[in-house]
């Protein structure tokens, strides 16, 4: 196994220095704000309602960029400096795409499509190691919800090892939706659910596949649950009886390309 | 964003450390009531009364285990952490056993020995995802150096989710030799290596298997590789050509419970 350059082997900020990919400070947000800079999320301190941070908070809900709540002490460790006015942006790095640009790729390849939805994943490692496997699987795409979960933010990259630079990623508002709209284009939706009847191993990946990995908390919402064509399961046969939701992942994506692999 | 059970949900690197001797977060403190691990004392945060405390808080009354009510402050100095989600417990150390002990437990469930040998795995996230699949897949039993790797520490276990209270550990002071050991007594041992020319598709897990995970960056020791009898790929699509370490473990110890399920 090579090098993880996701790892993180510090533990607290050395010196005063902006982390890359963010902006901090009043006037540096509000000036993103109003570029055309795509940016992430804005993290502002708990409390924090006075002078510029209202008209901070007023552009950002008119260009529709996801705001934050935190504790000082946080927005120091994202921003690695102390001086950030509490106010805090993550900047977009990731050019996204669409969901029919990862269908086209798959068509072009000649392959059965084989995407990643993530419901509200929260861990940036979790996130960042999906994206990564998805990447080496050699999926087509990962499907994330745009106002929840944690977002493509510099941490997820980081634990990502980079393949968030290489893996399709598309951003959309309505999972479920998204999730019909894949149903008709002859995409099977398979979510992971620990009482799940049918195991990987008995289910057929070799078609068009959508694997919906649920959040770490709760699993699949409801809906989400619900939308989906087939509920499967890994055999567990421990006491603790979950996984964590990046290892999950990875062991259904590689039942997928085994199937694929001996087709 | 939540606060997930046991998980780190923050973005940046935490400076928090969780202490020694501690396990905090609901998962974690549930598994290690439920585990024969001993517990001195368990703290819960004043006024917490709902979800998944009132289970614990049954449980602890069941094994007569001491319960205090204290402020979160509280909680904070004692675990060294703010995220332990209002419960935090105190054990006694974690019990250790010999590769014999794996090897008799296999023996006494009539299944062949199924065990993990970790070499130097530094990131405690890394060790306790693998703990923890090791647990949830039913191997036998996880073999870590002595004195070398990260060790069974307070952030392990709660990576563990618990589950290092249910899988048996063994430590040793030289892993090579443990490996020899294995060999003779009819254990193979097959270590990952991306440049290996047999797919884990293509390899038979069936029989008495010993899987050798190499540490996060410069995989495994030259002598723990040349020590393997097997050397197996997981096939690769992508840029990025590696996968987090815990995925990976749980993507080979998961092509061991398919091919057993199956036989």
């Amino acid at each position: 196994m090579k090098r993880e350059l996701g790892r993180r082997t510090d533990e607290a900020p050395e010196a005063e220095t902006l982390r890359e990919g963010v902006v901090a400070g009043r006037n540096a947000v509000l000036e993103a704000i109003k570029s055309a800079a795509s940016i992430e999320k804005i993290y502002v301190a708990r409390g924090e309602k006075q002078g510029s941070i209202v008209r901070i908070l007023a552009l950002a809900r008119e260009k529709n960029i996801v705001v934050q709540e935190a504790d000082r002490v946080k927005l120091d460790h994202i921003s690695g400096i102390t001086t950030h006015q509490g106010v805090v942006a993550y900047l977009g790095q990731k050019d996204y795409c669409t969901v029919d640009d990862m269908l086209e790729a798959a068509r072009s390849r000649g392959e059965a499509p084989f995407l990643i939805l993530c419901d509200e994943i929260a861990d940036p490692h979790n996130l960042g190691a999906i994206l990564r496997t998805a990447e080496v699987a050699g999926a087509h795409g990962v499907i994330v919800p745009k106002h929840r979960g944690v977002g493509i933010t510099p941490a997820v990259t980081k634990a990502s090892a980079g393949a968030v630079f290489h893996v399709a990623v598309a951003k959309v508002t309505n999972l479920v939706r998204t999730m019909e709209e894949l149903k008709q284009k002859g995409v099977w939706l398979y979510g992971t659910d620990a009482a799940a009847q049918a195991t990987i191993y008995e289910t057929d990946f070799t078609g068009g596949v959508g694997l919906v990995i649920g959040s770490e908390g709760a699993g699949m919402s409801r809906l989400v649950r619900e939308t989906c064509d087939f509920l499967v399961s890994i055999p567990m046969f421990g006491q603790v009886n979950s996984l964590n939701a990046s290892v999950a992942a990875g062991v259904v994506m590689y039942e997928v390309v085994r199937q694929r692999c001996l087709k």
